[in-house]
């Protein structure tokens, strides 16, 4: 199995960082052809996710993120930030692992749709993302 | 890796629309063996489940996505129909990627289980699914 | 392939179950190497996620599912417990699929990740997990 751990920089900020390009770049250096490509967040509190990025979908996401899971004092699991219990349950609705289909060495994905990591921990400044190709 | 992108007419209904039987049917005349099959939506207002359908499910999930996603103006991505930058959230929750075991060429479902598109987005009259199996 | 199907005994409590030995077993008697591990729940009110256990989260995750997804008579799909239409729209947002990348034998978990079933339903006593490796 081809696969490697990518570092991304998230920072302080509660966000989505677009994965897509860095994913693209796995599959032209590697050589693939055609099979299915899984990102997999080994961290317990972000996920990832695809949507369309750039029209505002983004900031939507993390503020539906907030009303689905409000950050107050309600989670057992409390430490961190104020809130931060939200992000441990986070995991479970916006997995940690999605597959990709990928064709031609491309990612079979939609006009509109991007690979993202879903990062509503702003404790945390360095995010690992592991990316997997398995032959078809 | 065998692939192939099936068409479903969804029409102006926004509701969840059984895959189950198309699956199957890309099973049986690929000759496949075991191993894992991928279903992929690629398009960014849609989701793929599995869940149990013709008891109320379906019905009852589309509510669900209104109660949890409400369509009314707090969205920053808007245009299309009122409300419809919740169908841009929605793939953050209901993915549009997921793979199910597959054992002497059929998908290792449970009793009451289907595959099903998620599309609550009555702007689009047509969906595309891609299905690959890879072989295990 | 290499595949087996486990039964965890969740008698009447509604909650998190921690599949993260059962898994390590699995993949340490069939001899892997690095691959594609798939967890699969073939049940159409229960779902797998992947979470930190032990400090609180998995009681956080069932009040989360309680609070998203009420246990009251709204679902049309009524039967078995009060509000149990709410567990077949669970596998909708908590799916019942989930993949994780294996290398040298291991799933290549964070830290603090357990691979767990989402187990809301109280009526179903006994519950089937089907562990499928892909070699990569």
């Amino acid at each position: 199995m081809e696969t490697e751990t990518i570092t991304i920089e998230t920072g302080s900020d509660r966000r989505v960082f677009d994965l897509t390009s860095a994913i693209e770049d796995f599959l032209r250096t590697r050589d693939v052809d055609s099979g299915l490509l899984n990102v997999f967040v080994p961290h317990a509190t972000a996920g990832v996710a695809i949507i369309e990025t750039g029209a505002g979908s983004d900031t939507d996401l993390m503020d539906a993120i907030d009303e689905i899971l409000p950050r107050d004092d309600r989670w057992r699991h409390s430490h961190g930030s104020p809130g931060h219990g939200a992000d441990h349950v986070l995991p479970a609705f916006v997995a940690p692992s999605v597959s990709v289909p990928v064709i031609d060495s491309a990612m079979a994905l939609g006009t509109w749709q991007s690979v993202v990591l879903v990062d509503p921990n702003a404790d945390n400044p360095r995010r690992r993302v592991r990316l997997s190709f398995l032959q078809g």
